[in-house]
């Protein structure tokens, strides 16, 4: 049994370092025993963060078979899926095995019910007993596994009118279209930096439904099929064919995209690091940068605006809002497009492992 | 020669990688040859980021000389006083030795004033003669030396009110009061996180200042002899004894000393890592979390926010703010308490190298 009285975040189940909190801690607990508070899952499918998957794939290759091996080690050694190098995890898709007394929040939730967890991979306990398939484009993991959800953690229970993959991708970058649609008012310039991935593909559709019509939505991609899969989104203003990593590129093709009046909100959604300083170059003066992107790094985003005195508010992307993953859900019941991208993106590939 | 067109970012002067930003380069050019859009300076003293004298303290122990050693190291294999394990840099103060003909900014400014550099010094090309004096409480070292400010780079004249090492050490964290008071509003309730640091003390009155008598403003350290000296300021309404680094007992700390309602804004000062999580459970739901520490994880802020579902704003402290050099200055002049605590501490000790 997990060692102490069950915490709502979860510090029972902390091994070391002693006295943290599970996300930051190096090893949890992840003995399948549901306390009186917590959940038990059984675990269907893994959408591993972009940064991870990305850095997991550079380092073992595109072989579905090595990429399983990997992350089934780093759980093995963890307890957590939580990479080492990037520090992030991603978030499952499973049905409630079990469910403590005192678990809050269970809200008619009933043994079976197919949720997806809110809450990070990086602090969730986690085990995987066998990978069925690996989604390369998909970032997705089909497993037989079990995980926990402690009693602060979120969850959602899948809807009912979607491919279940299709849920995933989506509620696993749910922050990033609820917290554009809280910076962005109508006739504001937004640039989305990565604008072709799905965190960007949803930042830009609600950028460009609180920007009105009035506004100039431009999505940012460094190759040419992501460009022309952007130019045919009737919801993108503009399409800039940019490296972001590149800031004097960047900075040129946005200050001729908005006839030198820059960006009043750059969202940044890359999975590459190094464009912080784009991101802040391409953003106007008392503007606002968020940054959603775990290849972020705090002291590139805080040095580099002081560096070319830029006075601009930088903010680190939540990955939760309240509201976040109906927010989201609900921008591709609205269009069909989007969804028809999103459809054939994360429902479609199947490459057994 | 630095090798091509000045331009007014620097990037005339990166040596590699190639085509990135004086910031995040790894080696810039430092010849002391002024391009016609710089400012080349005569350096009298380097006052070092937090973070980065705390960490070659730590590696090579409180020897002056060894310390000087040290920074001499990453100047002569960086052309800029870049830590490459915290990745940041300082400030500097000194005379202006040449003007090109292009600068911009001049605004009447002649050869041999006294200004102190607004940039970081992890972008600034730089050379150390020789290293006069180390001030380990301060965070400075005397030096002669060289240095050059692109023409983005922002500056300060000193003034004449003030010794210059003090008007060093407010300037060098200016950013963080001058955010904090546009951040607080009347009657809010502010935790200051390593509130007995530089940065902290000025964020704790330009808090008090703003939240006025109704506000309640807490400053939180880790010592009992900085809770001490907080407690003689009178701006500060509650101090609390606890390390940042236990996210648990601030937890517990911020709760009982705010009635549960918990923080509407917390600013966070402290040196050292693993204080994300602490700062994130302090702040209310729908409240504000400023991070000023150099040491901040960005994925440990993003993906402790989401791990507990805490719907806060998370804001990268920018180190610059327009104003902020006169807001910080002014705090000084407006608290003959503030002002006394900073001569003592950041004008005083004088340490031979």
């Amino acid at each position: 049994m997990p060692g102490g009285t069950p915490h709502p975040h979860g510090l029972h189940r902390v091994i070391t370092p002693a006295g943290v909190l599970p996300q930051p801690a190096e090893v949890i607990d992840n003995r399948m025993v549901c306390q009186a508070n917590e959940l038990l899952i059984e675990v269907g499918a893994l959408n591993v963060d972009a940064a991870s998957f990305t850095q997991v794939k550079a380092l073992v290759g595109e072989d579905p078979q090595a990429i399983a091996a990997h992350m089934q080690g780093i759980v093995a050694a963890r307890g957590k899926l939580h990479n080492p190098v990037t520090g992030s995890g991603g978030m499952l898709i499973g049905r409630v095995k079990e469910i403590g007394p005192d678990f809050p929040n269970a809200d008619g939730l009933q043994v079976g019910d197919r949720i997806a967890t809110l809450v990070s991979l990086s602090l969730t306990p986690l085990q995987i007993h066998r990978v069925a398939a690996v989604h390369l484009a998909a970032h997705q993991l089909e497993v037989e596994g079990e995980a926990i959800l402690f009693a602060s953690g979120l969850y959602a229970r899948l809807p009912a009118d979607m491919d279940e993959r299709l849920a995933l991708a989506v509620l696993d970058v749910a922050g990033a279209p609820a917290q554009t649609a809280r910076l962005v008012r109508p006739g504001m310039r937004v640039v989305v930096m990565g604008g072709a991935g799905k965190a960007g593909l949803l930042s830009l559709y609600a950028a460009k439904q609180a920007a009105g019509a009035a506004g100039q939505v431009i999505g940012l991609a460094p190759f040419a099929a992501e460009c022309a899969e952007m130019r045919a989104c009737d919801w993108i203003d503009t399409v800039l064919h940019a490296d972001a990593r590149d800031a004097v590129a960047v900075l040129h093709a946005v200050t001729q995209a908005t006839g030198g009046a820059m960006a009043d909100v750059v969202i940044n959604c890359v999975n590459v690091p190094d464009t912080e300083m784009a991101s802040i170059l391409a953003v106007r003066e008392g503007g606002t940068v968020c940054f959603f992107s775990m290849a972020t790094s705090f002291t590139a985003a805080a040095l580099g605006a002081e560096g070319v005195g830029k006075d601009a508010t930088l903010l680190i992307g939540n990955g939760y809002a309240r509201g976040h993953a109906d927010f989201a859900l609900g921008l591709l019941r609205q269009s069909a497009g989007l969804r028809a991208i999103f459809q054939r993106r994360y429902a479609g590939d199947k490459v057994p492992a």
